[in-house]
């Protein structure tokens, strides 16, 4: 039987499934846990098991994976695994399409390496292990930014000299593709037709919210990184240069220190020390002022992005929700969007509370605009790419 | 009699108004045209005569003004001058109200410098060289983001560590404070009261836009500098922090390198070539390429900061659109808000073409949203600040 190994890879968390004719068969996931490390495994439809690991199983984590894919006899032998989706984020107009990972690709990452360091480096790392365990498979690169490849110029570039803009490859690629691409598509199966104007909201540790016109992207809130946009659980969002150059000036950080601090300090834990929204929503119920003022401060510039995106479209069809925050927390979709009817949305507390299934509306059946929350298929989605290059 | 000098000093143009009993005896614009300096003068109602200066001449513009004050009768002796009103653009929350110069505000703007290193200097520099000259007078630094103190904290934080919010009192500040103000006052004047839910739109060489709610502001789109935000004639606007770290690194430039090019190398200049905005119409009506790209752009962006805004609000009412691109160009009116009614802006093609008088509706007058041209008026701003610290 024919596997498929998709990783997604990073510096604080990796994760490995192993797919089979569209079933995930296992799935592994390596979470660094402040200074200790965890795996949390979920085979064959049995119950998630985590358990506390050494740095050097983290570091070494496919090996163990692989290893007990064998011990388990869930595959007979490495050959068995045939076709590897890497998931990639990096900014590049080249890395906006899905590839299959080859030398050039390689040598193309490795250039690119500067400007993504907290990232690209993970990637190529994982790369290098993955080829070298499983030199007969066939390796691609699945672009979290592939989806919004569509976004027309004024919504890709910045107002910096346009040869710049060119001759550095300086673009607002966007992320979060591969989740925005699997709810649209589950949205068609469940309805039949997506509306014409529709934004996706991912509320996930990051956090992102795409324009989609017609089945397309035209605008989204990440640019150039993953760290730019809307506030995150760590990610400081959208900062200006002045106030950004004022931080690396007062701190007296250069760049590879700033995008850490942007990325691991910023957003929800810099306001209010805690990144998680389970924990921030806890407080703030019991009248944490820090949580509150946290929880305002993300509304504050979620609803500001609603209304950004709202222009770009000429109006909103439908929000959909998606990503663990926006599926799991039914108040902080209170919060979000009870209080927006004049907005056109009207909100249904009773459907809200009690999510009638994975994938359901929480607005009354004759609002104006349709919020429907629709659980994130990024998996699936990494599937349908890799697997389409060796159809 | 006493007369009020009021300053706006900067490093390519300087401009000096004489003011007496709230009626503009002179006013001079001393400015650098590529490499060469001009002044344009108009006293007493005369027209406006613009001729070539040398560099001397601009760097000592002020002395040359109050020479000319005296040769021609304007004042008697430098002794009339009372009161002079300084306009002032730096972060910080000191700064955030007008102020008396005093050694103590010296000093503080001399610690700020370092974040400000375009803008400061020379704002120092005049300080200085006016308090030489007029030694008797009382000084009044008026700021242009006192407007926007009242911003509630969502606003006026960026999502970074809040600790470091505070130490180093990085704050989104805002600008053109005084225009917004004076056009705000200027619509109570015409029409009695001024609705809840207001946006001002500022569309000069600098770009912005305000949301003021029962009278004051509750958001605005420049933040820590007057470089973010809107695109504008020459500056980047909003360029996020992993972009302008990826610049700086290919460009091998560091702080002030940096701030100087998002001010004068980005924005239309950067799109198109040319920075503004009655050579970008002219060259888009021929269909040149660049000029309508950056208008698309520009569009693009401000319709998006114009429903972020109207999120901020709950609704609009009233769009206030002010400054000197904004008060001529019809066509760039007609560009920004044809397209609105499905908004709520219904565009009066008409009133648009032919403005009654120079503060005037350019909707119908069923239109949901009113929105209004409302010539600035910056100075009688800066001379009511001023004078009511002498009443």
């Amino acid at each position: 039987m024919a596997f498929t190994l998709l990783i997604n890879p990073g510096s604080s968390s990796k994760k490995y499934s192993l797919v089979s004719a569209g079933r995930v068969i296992s799935s592994d996931r390596f979470e660094r846990v402040g200074a200790t490390f965890e795996v949390c495994t979920e085979q064959d439809g049995q119950q998630q098991k985590c358990e506390g690991v050494s740095g050097e199983d983290f570091s070494t984590s496919l090996r163990q994976v692989l290893d007990r894919y064998l011990r388990t006899n869930v595959i007979e032998n490495l050959q068995d695994i045939t076709t590897v989706g890497v998931r990639l984020v990096a900014p590049g107009t080249y890395f906006q399409s899905h590839r299959v990972i080859d030398d050039v690709f390689i040598h193309k990452l490795r250039e690119r390496e500067p400007a993504a360091p907290l990232h690209i480096p993970h990637t190529l790392s994982e790369i290098e292990v993955v080829r070298a365990e499983l030199p007969h498979a066939t390796f691609v690169a699945v672009s979290d930014s592939a989806f919004h490849a569509s976004m027309p110029t004024q919504a890709r570039d910045y107002s910096i000299e346009s040869s710049d803009t060119e001759s550095f490859d300086i673009h607002r690629f966007g992320y979060h593709g591969l989740s925005v691409a699997s709810v649209v598509r589950r949205f068609r199966e469940l309805r039949g037709e997506l509306p014409a104007r529709v934004i996706v909201c991912h509320i996930g540790s990051g956090v992102s919210m795409t324009a989609v016109k017609n089945g397309v992207s035209i605008d989204t809130t990440m640019g150039f990184g993953p760290d730019s946009g809307l506030v995150m659980g760590t990610r400081a969002g959208d900062l200006d240069a002045g106030a950004l150059l004022e931080l690396m000036r007062v701190k007296n950080i250069r760049s590879f220190d700033t995008l850490s601090y942007i990325q691991t300090r910023g957003g929800l834990r810099g306001l209010s020390g805690e990144a998680d929204f389970r924990f921030i929503l806890e407080r703030a119920a019991t009248e944490d002022e820090k949580a509150v003022a946290a929880l305002t401060h993300f509304t504050h510039n979620f609803h500001k992005e609603l209304g950004a995106l709202q222009m770009v479209l000429g109006g909103v069809d439908a929000i959909i929700l998606t990503a663990t925050a926006a599926e799991r927390s039914a108040s902080l979709r209170q919060i979000l969007f009870a209080s927006l009817a004049w907005f056109g949305i009207n909100f249904d507390s009773v459907k809200n509370e009690s999510l009638l299934s994975q994938d359901s509306m929480i607005t009354t059946n004759d609002s104006p605009i349709a919020v429907m929350v629709i659980r994130t298929r990024e998996i699936e989605e990494m599937y349908r790419v890799t697997t389409s290059f060796v159809a």
